[in-house]
């Protein structure tokens, strides 16, 4: 059957080389000489790649053929914790703390699956943040842990109000026993980026309702805002002295698969434990060393940990790709904002960070009644951008937005080009559903 | 502290490439340029290399960065359906019935951690050999079932005896619900490769038993012994006709982990389905798609599916390599049978095919002694060894082997100089442990 398109673009997920984002070149030009180490002894390379490509080939046993050891290559752990030391200008990090991961579903799978394990509970809940793509996701279900909602406020910049906490926490006891509260900074799909006056609430609140903290930390270093800053939570639990430095339960992740990197296909992040019971740790070692971590995803991740440094050869150039990521995304959310502003019948809340856009549709009556004959609005929406453009967006009730807002995800981590085609498909298409059901 | 030697040498576990076998050039290559397209575009790839390098990208997104589908890159599944059709020589393979995992112990984790929730009785048990590295292992444990141990015959080249299976069985039914039979083809760390009639007689066994069977034929490339076949259990069942061949429930395992590939560091197999329930596979299709695949080992994967062609311009050199992988192997095993024969104390059952050996050890009464007064015998020796010369074996006891006989298991996929230095190593101080205790 031919199709009004050519091509489907797929913006409904984060998956920025698949949208004409570029790898960083470093990466991998010395994840590719590991690979194939002739290109180390060749002139085909510049020289800190093979440098760096024979550091790390010394260090995984000669091949990355070789099994990695169940806690991560040797220097994993080490590179990990000088690096969380650095970000968090000189908050201790201790590399026994700290545990090498598939990504970041994985670290905060295998943590879920071990205290849902240990809780004698028939129902262990999780308070998770809506909209997000973790809301009810894989991840969680697989642990057999449930999702309980709490709501960020889509009228004010998607912010966190601890109040919303207070009652999600309330309706959640009444059908589980909710052990941690789960929060995604940069927010992922809202753009919103966690003040530290937000994020000090938020530890208060743990505290008291002695809840564990998991903190998804993937986007940390893509921000567009104006000044926008990444704190972590560890570094903001740290200077809030006692008696939360010391009592928190704080795991947080990050990876190589988000940010600059973008590397998904390859598999690597770690997952850090702050103030959790050694017995718990020396538990979680144990379920962790189960699954054999992929060589490549490590790679990545251990040059994301160490950037290379002023002098090095290839430096320069690197900075240029990062440089030109952030132009990009700060152009792409610019033009993004250009033409949701000329449409009628939506609007978007400011972005500050992370890789996804979240416009709400102000939908007609008319085409909310005649979707709702046969599913939800936003996603009678959606069915059709895709069926008459090709354009592929994730409607908010896939997030866990309940029914009465409607919104679409579209991530901006993509090439100027196919954020340009992604706006003139989206502007053409909303037109006409305006006009066609008002 | 000074130790007696320079470094350690560990054959404990099949893990060729850390012990100086070399990756197969072509996959390196392929999968290097897939990580750095430059490398497609130049002329410092052989034609064939970028050839499939382009069509592998093509598959995958465009980049190793982008996430994979979950069901593994859209070739995958086509790729193995056609590899096995191709190896059992004709009998049909749905790819709707193959799995893409992480690696063999992802597949059938998985399959065990689904038949475990399915099951409602307290203790699922699976008929395990002994010795194995599987007995009793992470894989199992994992899953929430249990491990019943059936012994293979060490007097007979470790043959596998129906006798043994019903023992195991009847003392299985007392303790738990035995619910499969797990069989390793080529053995592991046995040698042994079972005959068309031994298979027979396992899957009549199964049929009568109604057990599933869970094969892992991982080892299916490395055959040693002169005129040693492989064939797979899903030919034999087909071969057998009706009742068994549409009765038998078998999951079978490959990966590219083993065998001449020997790439356990990037992660890439497959599993098998054959005469499951569709709501099982339906089921195990959901379970499978929750852990996302990393990409590399999917192309490595992907080459041994597909591997050169003659005529194609690598293919030379490709044959050339395996022909010594073979050659290397099979003078591996004869040095090490000169040197075993000429040392008291030890012998071995004859190899025939995968990666390991594992020479028994007649102990004298004064080791046995004196060991037992903190550990078991082979530990004793395994330790000593280690300490002493900085060779690393493993003791039979790892293995699940009760106490009475004693074992050591040495891989054999390593280069020829190091088999020589294993060797020194251990016909050195085997001789000064016999003299120190006789």
């Amino acid at each position: 059957m031919k199709k009004p398109y050519n091509e489907v673009i797929d913006v409904s997920r984060d998956n920025p080389h698949a949208t004409g984002m570029k790898p960083m070149s470093f990466v991998r030009q010395v994840i590719a000489s590991c690979i194939y180490p002739e290109l180390i002894d060749s002139d085909k390379m510049p020289l800190d790649v093979r440098k760096r490509a024979k550091t790390l080939l010394e260090c995984i046993g000669g091949s990355v053929g070789c099994y990695s050891d169940t806690i991560g290559i040797p220097i994993m752990r080490d590179s990990v914790s000088d690096f969380l030391t650095r970000r968090d200008e000189g908050v201790p990090s201790a590399s026994g703390k700290i545990f090498i991961t598939h990504g970041s579903d994985h670290g905060f799978g295998l943590l879920l699956t071990m205290l849902v394990r240990g809780d004698r509970s028939p129902l262990v809940g999780v308070l998770t943040p809506v909209p997000s793509q973790d809301f009810g996701n894989a991840t969680l279900v697989a642990s057999g842990a449930t999702a309980v909602p709490y709501y960020l406020d889509g009228q004010q910049g998607w912010r966190l109000h601890t109040e919303e906490l207070q009652r999600a926490l309330r309706s959640a006891r009444e059908v589980c026993d909710p052990i941690a509260l789960y929060v995604i900074n940069p927010g992922d799909p809202t753009g919103h980026v966690q003040s530290r006056e937000s994020m000090e609430e938020i530890i208060r609140f743990v505290y008291e309702e002695k809840l564990l903290l998991f903190a998804n930390e993937d986007h940390q270093d893509i921000l567009i805002g104006e000044g926008c800053m990444f704190i972590s939570y560890k570094k903001v639990l740290a200077e809030m002295g006692s008696p939360f430095s010391d009592a928190v339960e704080l795991a947080s992740i990050h990876s190589a698969s988000k940010g600059f990197m973008g590397e998904g296909g390859l598999h690597g992040g770690y997952l850090e434990l702050v103030n959790f019971d050694p017995s718990v740790q020396i538990e979680f070692d144990r379920l962790i060393s189960l699954l054999v971590l992929p060589i490549i995803g490590q790679l990545a991740l251990e040059v994301m940990l160490n950037p290379l440094q002023p002098g090095e050869p290839s430096y320069e150039h690197y900075q240029e790709e990062i440089q030109h990521i952030r132009e990009t995304l700060v152009h792409n959310v610019t033009r993004a904002f250009e033409v949701l502003d000329s449409l009628p019948g939506i609007s978007c809340e400011p972005i500050n960070g992370g890789a996804s856009m979240f416009p709400r549709l102000h939908l007609p009556h008319t085409a909310i009644h005649q979707a709702k004959e046969e599913q939800l609005p936003d996603f009678f929406y959606c069915s059709r951008l895709l069926e008459q453009t090709g354009l592929c967006v994730c409607p908010g009730s896939d997030l866990g937005l309940p029914e009465g807002t409607y919104h679409i995800r579209l991530c901006i981590m993509t090439s100027v080009d196919t954020m340009e085609e992604v706006l003139r498909r989206l502007g053409k298409f909303h037109k006409q559903f305006m006009k066609d059901f008002s």
